[in-house]
């Protein structure tokens, strides 16, 4: 079994060359983010997630968490690893220096947080945690809750939760019911239960920071009355000592398929009197505060998926390369290790291309992000904003459905090794099981695609990224050696814009088949983004001279061969196939 | 949670309409499958799957089996299934009369197969390996050997075992090292260990019958110098009653992804001066009699991917049914049943879409396979042999990559739900991942697929399943109703007709390119053949007039619009893709 180790080569490429960290570091607010500095901070991290955090990742899931007396007891060995994570600044890597944080721009974050994910994924839950809901305390929250709650949250000296899902309120919180009843003296108290709830309780921090989502009295129905309260579980002094018990308990624990090293829980609120409560922003507006959470909490799950997928690669690659079985198909040699056969070396290959393409489209987001925050003209930063909000759902929903298929390639390439649990590899498998699901399934996600991206404003922020995109078909095409990849590109950005074409024209009067194809466009743009990136990352390679660059034009052939003959696939199946899905009766379930 | 059903419906219509049951029935040797005893057979072996074998299947996951002092303990109430099992004559279902079987056709015993297998895969292994067992005992072992088992294993009294892999020996059988002694009494003594038995030890029959892989001491190396032994777990008496135990004994077992209620065994003979064992068959050629016994294995692996996506796709309508989440995208309606939600209309009809085309192609096998064996008309016969033989591997790879994907999908549709243990969907995933690994990976069988069954041959079968395929896409062409139906299945096949003229033409000598490609091959034959069945499916459904029929027909036209459309990629990517697989240089890997 081999061990974790950060894939520094790949994160710089992708950061120097494609993302564009040499110009985020110019941009007012992010001059602390020169190269030097982020390459020390990405070798440090390496070091902690091979270290420390990765040592614990097999271990966590064996044991995973026990609830006694309402107390959660996480594996051995978490609470120290913890520790030195908080100690290390690592919590706030990315949030603002006033508050305690490192002030990193996100592409440098970006790249730590897959690497705390393919170390240990139960455990990388809980940073990010406090991240997601510092922003959004950032976004809305009073002075006053800022100043008691966020640097401790900054620190990782208290930890974070969001609070959203109930039995009867998955995807859809408009039936939300948790009640919030006012006080005289301006908090409110809390009455209902959450489940699913990451991290809902333990003893890693000495406080945890609930950000629930709760219905005052008079408000009105849907998601239009759901207001959003900061719960803690020990209320705060004056002084910002740590107080008396609040009204919260932990009632469950959920026995999963997967990352069972992190709690997953039943919270009930307000069972001896009330949860205090304090409200964060406006009345009957917490949807938005908590989108800012989730935003940040679903860029996150797609850096998971690359992750995982990277993980489960490396074991991969290694046990190919040890592993003997069989005789070469061309040589006839007998005796070689199962690199050697064309369907594992396919395989391999597909996993890296799986890995690397979402990776690539993640750290290019991760620089928009910062150039939507820090870039002084609005129209380049406008301009990322669109381009961020538009890809999104893509990142988060195609990284973590590769990220998943990458995990199941891992157990196939180990044969009957991979099914044996001692082996390992299958807890990557059980583990990115969730990630296709958790902060909004994969239909949600194409949901949110194909309306609120992309109808509502008739497709310009997706024409302009295909012009862009279309500007790198053409680059290729004046390169000899990549003219065959710029074609390819420009022929798939062309069923790209035609399937656009068509969804725009069917739009509201055929919605239900509109949505029935929902999730193949997903695919469809997630893959021809993975093509413009290649593309890109072939550019830069061709004009090089290395081993590294060599390998990376060989694997950018390889998603063009590969990978890419999906898109035409993918688009006759959301242009002709979603009559067939929404035109049947029920007979058709046999 | 919903309980299995047998779905009679359209095991009954398959049956029938494609896999001709009536012409089977009268074969001679077959006369006693009536369709009225057919029918009977089917509804009593879905009652004994819904109501002995399926309860028993989560808490056999949850518990798992425990090895003590070199006895296997099977999950609590499967010794009493198991003997119910065998006293209901169903393990000799297919096995002849004359060794007490039932002497079904295959046609008959695989739907019974698949129930076995949706109700507890982990149950339904055992007796599976008794009728693969006995398949090879008639076709080689001698008259003494087949007079004092054969019996005992058709009744089920004794349990049997397939013995291959040794820890350096999995997919590659040329580096076998257990030793066979010859004695002189004609008998064996057996030296050696190994892994991954199946039902290797257990207490649920009286004895257990290892068919154990070995070399004799002056064997040639590699796969011409392996001999097959029979082992008894305990030595039987000139009078068939049992003698001392042998000297075998499980050392092992394996703590498992899934089929957790299975015994994995490491099973290691002669540590006590020899396992005594008996030459099944030629010396040397033990392979050649395994086979038989893997052939039938692998149509059964087949059936299990049938099997596990029935399961899940059956639980995951049941909830996309109750689960109330979210509005109706078109009505605006709120508190809609999830099934009103077009992607899990999508996905649901994907599952039933990927159990369905692989079941007609598996049952039509098994016609095949009772034509092959019984029909009068040698050309008949021999036509039906060589389908057989060139498709097992498509039964085998495709109807197990599929059902992996169904079970994907049913977690998937459950939501968070999915990823929670209790909710029992996340099992079938679990026990589903084994299916494309054991009896030979995806990989070994798409090699088998492209280098024995079809470069070896020329093509000759395929281009005669091509010819058979067009024959339906030409009916199809000539109803109005259908002809879209057949253009699509003319062009998929002209496109796998230029496939295989690529794959004959590249041969050998692009051979590391060929074998690339071979996994996306048979994925592309399995996709067409599904076309293939889904066409005579809507030729039937079109000519009669019921609920059922007309969801047959909407069936097979989702099939053409959401499956059928890989074709062309997995064409793409056989012919074009194999280049960047093989010519890449090692820093492909990173």
């Amino acid at each position: 079994m081999s061990a974790y180790q950060a894939p520094l080569a790949d994160i710089g490429f992708i950061l120097e060359h494609l993302a564009g960290l040499d110009e985020i570091a110019g941009l007012p607010g992010c001059e602390e983010a020169s190269p030097d500095l982020v390459a020390a901070i990405h070798q440090e991290a390496g070091r902690f997630a091979a270290g420390v955090l990765a040592p614990l990742n097999p271990a966590g899931d064996r044991q995973g968490c026990r609830l006694e007396d309402g107390r959660v007891i996480a594996p051995a060995g978490w609470a120290d690893a913890y520790r030195q994570f908080a100690e290390g600044g690592w919590v706030g890597l990315s949030l603002p220096v006033e508050h305690g944080g490192q002030g990193m721009p996100k592409i440098v974050s970006a790249a730590v947080a897959e690497m705390w994910a393919s170390a240990n994924m139960a455990f990388a839950m809980l940073p990010q945690l406090n991240v997601g809901q510092a922003e959004a305390l950032m976004h809305a929250a009073s002075g006053e809750l800022k100043a008691i709650y966020l640097a401790k949250l900054v620190s990782g000296e208290w930890a974070g939760t969001m609070n959203l899902t109930e039995a009867q309120s998955g995807s859809d919180l408009s039936t939300i019911r948790t009640r919030a009843k006012p006080q005289k003296d301006g908090s409110h108290r809390l009455f209902g239960q959450k489940i699913f709830i990451s991290y809902g309780e333990h003893e890693l921090a000495r406080n945890i920071v609930h950000l629930v989502l709760a219905r005052l009295p008079d408000a009105p129905p849907g998601v239009k009355g759901i207001s959003l309260f900061l719960v803690p579980k020990f209320l705060v002094n004056a002084d910002g000592s740590l107080g008396a018990r609040n009204d919260v308990r932990c009632i469950a624990i959920e026995h999963k398929l997967g990352i069972r090293g992190s709690p997953t829980c039943t919270l009930s609120y307000g069972e001896a009197g009330g949860a205090v409560g304090y409200l964060v922003g406006e009345a009957n507006r917490g949807l938005e505060v908590m989108f800012v959470m989730m935003n940040e909490a679903r860029f996150g799950v797609g850096l998971q998926g690359i992750a995982l997928g990277e993980t489960a690669y490396q074991k991969s690659l290694a046990y190919a390369r040890e592993r003997v079985q069989g005789r070469d198909a061309v040589t006839g040699k007998s005796g070689v290790p199962i690199i050697c056969h064309a369907d594992v070396r396919r395989m391999l290959l597909t996993m890296r291309a799986k890995v690397m393409a979402p990776r690539m489209l993640a750290y290019v987001a991760a620089g928009w992000f910062d150039s939507a925050r820090h870039h002084p003209d609005p129209a380049v930063a406008d301009k990322h904003r669109r381009f961020i909000d538009l890809l999104m759902p893509v990142v988060k929903a195609w990284s973590t459905e590769l990220g998943n298929e990458v995990c199941d390639m891992a157990v196939q390439i180990h044969g009957g090794m991979g099914f044996v649990e001692e082996t390992g590899v299958s807890q990557h498998l059980r583990d990115a099981r969730i990630i296709t699901i958790y902060e909004g399934t994969t239909g949600i996600q194409a949901n949110d695609l194909i309306g609120r991206k992309i109808l509502r404003e008739g497709g310009e922020t997706l024409q302009r990224l295909i012009a862009e995109m279309r500007g790198v078909a053409d680059e290729l095409r004046d390169s000899a050696e990549l003219a065959a990849l710029g074609a390819s590109l420009a022929d798939d950005l062309a069923t790209l814009e035609a399937t656009l074409a068509w969804l725009l024209a069917a739009g509201r009067e055929r919605q239900a088949e509109v949505l029935a194809g929902a999730v193949p466009f997903l695919h469809l743009l997630g893959t021809v983004c993975g093509s413009w990136q290649m593309g890109r990352a072939a550019l830069v390679a061709a004009r090089g001279n290395s081993d590294y660059l060599s390998g990376i034009l060989g694997l950018a052939r390889f998603y063009f061969a590969q990978l890419a003959p999906q898109t035409a696939a993918l688009a006759r199946i959301v242009t002709e196939g979603g009559a067939a899905v929404v035109e049947s009766g029920e007979a058709i379930f046999g």
